[in-house]
């Protein structure tokens, strides 16, 4: 079995203590399910390995851009772990050449199919993580993704949230927040001011702060995080 | 400041090397929007430690249930790691009363919100993660979440493809899926047969086999990751 899947090795640039994960993460479902004794599918190797390269990438991300908020990391993960980029990397590493497919599935072009190429890379990912560790499998995801990060130029330096809520509210609403001071209390030398901002949609943000730009401020991180979040 | 946060550091049992990584991670967006100086916030931090959670999550589910499908151990996995078991396992490690807060968010109830509090354990994974590795953050997280796994017993064992689909569209479409062969092919002693699944929405999976048991099997496969990737 270990010559079989020397190529693969080769091309992964990776080494099986235990090549018989290799061998199933390899394995589709159509395969499993057509020959008695194939061994389990990848099925399992996939959720795992798709958190592999889920905190890979985050932690990557996470490095290469100090000045970036974790709505810009989100969207340079999504770019880079989204099933047409996986696929791509997939054939890249030749694994479509590798695939067990089922007669089936091979006739009806699965062996060209983004969704099955994504999954048996994920698949790849997990079995390295069970077979070398976490350090194995973020060697392996580093080298293959190494090319896709966007420059950190291109990551915009950190704005404050009043600017950032700008964007978004254009983008999304193509309109802009409102802010409105509604109250203060305390004493003078610990005043608290309060801050109303409200959306083209209506929806309404308060914020807090010691100053009313503090305040505008808070508010205006709340309702960035509710609109990234519905993203 | 060692100091101030050596009672999280005994709550999660965890000592930091650097010990500004937990006051990151103990820092609400409200409390570093009112004061200068207070550092960043911990949203860059619950990016990161929400993918070491999923990971942590993921290869114990892995270990634990080694007959569960992906999709089983894809509903453990969001059981544990919801908003509502967060937070409640924030308030086991007393996070809330460590949080740094703003005044703002402070008089509204914000440290017994339950969306800032599981940020904030978030963020404390991915700070544990930085200072001691992955080792280290798996270690905490396993200890956390220990009382919280279902019985290996409850976690149905592996069974074929069309029973499984039978439990699914029962519980989604209060119906049985339809299957009917609809045609076979290639010499007598390697004939592939084909078989066409319909389910009452009316969508149709088709599955190749070299029987037509085998053809239903893979076709019920098909039909149970769609409807499974929905959900």
């Amino acid at each position: 079995m270990g010559e079989q899947f020397s190529g693969v090795q080769d091309c992964i640039d990776y080494q099986f203590s235990q090549v018989k994960l290799l061998r199933e993460a390899l394995t589709h479902s159509s395969y499993a399910n057509e020959r008695e004794g194939a061994g389990p599918d990848n099925e399992r190797l996939e959720f795992l390995g798709d958190a592999v390269l889920e905190l890979c990438i985050s932690e990557e991300a996470f490095r290469r851009y100090p000045e970036a908020h974790e709505g810009q990391m989100t969207r340079i993960r999504s770019g880079l772990v989204k099933e047409k980029s996986l696929a791509d990397v997939a054939r890249t590493l030749h694994l479509d050449t590798f695939l067990l497919l089922g007669r089936g599935e091979e006739t009806q072009g699965g062996r060209e199919r983004d969704s099955l190429l994504s999954d048996a890379l994920e698949a790849v990912f997990g079995a390295v993580f069970l077979d070398g560790g976490y350090a194995a499998a973020k060697r392996l995801i580093l080298a293959v993704f190494e090319s896709c990060w966007p420059e950190d130029s291109n990551v915009r330096p950190s704005k404050d949230h009043k600017s950032r809520l700008q964007e978004i509210t254009q983008r999304k609403l193509h309109s802009l927040p409102v802010y409105r001071l509604v109250g203060s209390h305390g004493p003078e030398h610990e005043k608290v001011f309060m801050v109303a901002l409200e959306l083209s949609d209506g929806r309404v943000f308060e914020g807090h702060g010691g100053s009313v730009k503090k305040a505008e401020q808070t508010a205006a991180a709340r309702a960035i995080h509710t609109l990234l979040s519905e993203e």
